[in-house]
């Protein structure tokens, strides 16, 4: 009994690492179709997501599963509880990692190459800190988790970056609004990722350290 | 036993409506706050979100603390996963309560009154769908729950007519471009408040159908 558990536990971490790596390529991918102007990458990107929502029903029932079935210790059940709030974050990833693809279709040959918009150094920012944050929990390691909630106001200051950039481009006629509206939403979702990355890291210092970060951190908000 | 786990149930039901009051009247003050130019009412919506935010970590242990002590039945268990996910939907509604409110603070008597930008239709609709998707979670009426998914697209459409308005009022001269990206975001924040509250909609449609149709409806997603 208790050996299928653990060996259930461990299906489900891996699971979840699986959901990470796709969600990862995934916002990478979308980004990279909107620097490359490519339709077909982004069009993967948004048929892509239906496999990692399938990997998240999977994890849900697989552990509600447990839940119901093996009645596990309060520290058990704190993991998979961690896992579940995990698996919705990064879904919750892949919806942003698409909406960024959309907006590459709704773009695509219409962004002057000119603008230079800081976008790059926030995809890489929010995926660095997609992947700490579930070493983080890998590891359980609280410190690490702890270096990404401060990195989180890092990738906030970037996105202020771009709106400044976005407005000058608009002012220097590089730009029309509905341009800008849009990479302005490519902003704000890459940030949001950084806020669900976050998520995971404060998760990962609460069930390391017993005690509820979330709500002290008041940078930490749905935006 | 099972009495006090009953009124446990009732308990935890009871705290997740007085979230939802409280986050339908955060959403209205901060809509509020900012066509009136009132900072001080702004300031009480960001103020009050910490109630919010302790209820839902009440809502959460209490739920986690029936799970494990009380070792619900099937039906039982499926039923405080689900009061579980309201919960962090309801407290991420309050987030976007916050934002729209420090949007107020950041614009306090400088939107021209004359622009008539739609705001004020999008936060009824994104009212009453809250109000109806706990209502529909209330009386577990899977019919009312489907016409809250339904609306959802109304909502995107008035986001959309929001854009197009804050597009025109720009080349008018009416507003300047850190003044219509603080507006888009109030617009985006209240498609997010629908967005969540389709979530409730389609976990009530879930447990009443015992289907996932969470990734059926294509349009529901993190935006």
């Amino acid at each position: 009994m208790q050996r299928h558990f653990d060996e259930a536990l461990g299906k489900l971490k891996d699971m979840v690492f699986r959901m990470g790596d796709l969600v990862q390529e995934a916002i990478r991918k979308a980004v990279d179709s909107l620097e490359k102007r490519d339709i077909q990458l982004a069009k993967s990107v948004v048929e892509g997501d239906q496999r990692i929502n399938v990997l998240e029903i999977e994890v849900d029932e697989l552990g509600h599963e447990l839940i119901a079935l093996m009645q596990p210790t309060a520290v058990d059940l704190r993991f998979i509880t961690m896992v579940l709030k995990i698996n919705s974050d990064l879904e919750r990833m892949g919806d942003q990692a698409v909406n960024i693809a959309e907006k590459g279709i709704d773009l695509c040959g219409d962004v002057p190459a000119a603008v230079e918009l800081g976008i790059p150094t926030m995809v890489d920012l929010a995926i660095e800190m997609v992947r700490e944050s579930l070493k983080a929990f890998s590891e359980r390691d609280a410190q690490k988790a702890k270096s990404i909630c401060e990195r989180d106001d890092e990738l906030d200051d970037l996105n202020d970056h771009v709106r400044t950039k976005l407005e000058q481009a608009m002012h220097a006629g590089a730009l029309r609004f509905p341009q800008a509206v849009s990479l302005l939403m490519v902003a704000h979702n890459l940030e949001r990722i950084g806020d669900l990355a976050t998520n995971i890291a404060e998760d990962v210092i609460y069930v390391a350290k017993g005690i509820d970060i979330r709500h002290h951190i008041t940078e930490r908000r749905e935006k």
